[in-house]
């Protein structure tokens, strides 16, 4: 009761729930996500699903709910911490006088790890950044040279990211890896150059690895 | 079969295990991991246990394993590509010809990303750094005054970290929390400054935050 919840699901499959993530959606009385979170769970008592646009929306709903005494859990893609809605339910709980010291954070595999894997990267050595929902695109040229590999969750579209290091006189034979959809069915992971990738299409829902 | 997996287990208690980790385990010939990582398993098949000591020598039998048709699991503590046992088991894979194509890595929860949820932070916007099993411990410097939160893995003790920012003239009063045992039952969250930590006493198992 009057407890939040901020579960991290991972990045898309099932298969990187933790056993913390399923019980505590399991003994929520309310499960605030999108419809693609929350049918990754087989049990769950109440359900409220939110989609891009009405998304603070139904955040300020489940902070009224714990308000009102229910617990409730707030499905985030990924890791919550990581690039993900930790920062707007922290904002929503101060706005509506919410104690903070009632959230929970449980965290998750973020998208980042997956690629990472994938690709057998140690990423605690690789400049890893995100520039989702940001406007600081720019703060990957001081290491984008540095010698360690980059990995991005990019801002805008991933040939816009290749063609924006591109103009700034990035190497266009540097190699690039771009990892889309992950853990779904329809994975893709593409090995090609900085020029290449930028003349090609990919999904929002991408990772990029500059070597 | 001939087939390695890199599994990451979480920080520690069975919650953070997702079904990835505990499927792979399950239909794995042989599992390879500390006595602590291989208890968290309910269905295991063979397995072998390795300390501190023998760690690389089991690591290289683990390979030979593979090479000889058997499908291995390597458990990790946190996620395998954070400070993790990747590195050590690639370079052992590389001496031996084993094809890494034949190597899969599943990423676990890091005990940085635990550290990050219990205290709300948002760590994408954090320096993340860890200094465990490396000499590197004065690149803290050049980024430990730049506004943002420090999340490190600490090389030595906790104590001597706190020491060397002192020596180096990092403010006596910075807020610092220290993360012990994350998500074992003897956890121990603790909040204080520099200087305090400097004269206590913690396990190896800690992750600093320098607010
Ligand atoms: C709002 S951020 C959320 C990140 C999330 N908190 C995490 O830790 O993965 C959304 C971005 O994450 C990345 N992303 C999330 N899931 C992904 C997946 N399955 N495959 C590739 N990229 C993914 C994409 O860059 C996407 O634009
Ligand atoms: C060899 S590193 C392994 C890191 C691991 N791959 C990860 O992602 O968490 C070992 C260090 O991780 C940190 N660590 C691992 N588990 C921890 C836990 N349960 N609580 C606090 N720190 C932990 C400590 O700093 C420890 O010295």
């Amino acid at each position: 009761m009057n407890k939040i919840y901020i579960v991290g699901i991972g990045p898309g499959s099932s298969d990187y729930l933790t056993k913390k993530a399923i019980e505590t959606v399991k003994n929520s009385d309310i499960t605030v996500g999108s419809e693609r979170a929350i049918k990754l769970f087989d049990e769950i008592q109440e359900k409220i699903s939110f989609n891009v646009k009405d998304l603070v929306e139904k955040l300020e709903e489940a902070v009224e709910l714990a308000i009102n005494g229910s617990t409730v859990s707030i499905l985030s893609t990924g890791d919550p911490g990581f690039s993900g809605v930790l920062k707007t339910v922290l904002r929503i709980a101060d706005e509506k006088g919410f104690n903070k010291e009632n959230i929970e954070v449980i965290p998750g595999i973020s998208s980042l790890q997956l690629a990472a894997a994938k690709n057998h990267i140690q990423w605690d050595m690789a400049n890893v950044m995100t520039f989702h929902g940001r406007e600081n695109i720019e703060d990957i040229l001081p290491v984008i040279n540095n010698g360690k590999t980059t990995i991005a969750l990019p801002s805008r579209k991933v040939k816009d990211m290749a063609q924006f290091l591109l103009d700034n006189n990035v190497n266009p034979n540097r190699k690039v890896t771009v990892c889309e959809r992950l853990s779904y069915d329809n994975e893709k992971i593409v090995h090609s150059t900085l020029k290449e990738i930028a003349n090609s299409e990919f999904t929002y829902m991408c990772i990029m690895i500059i070597y």
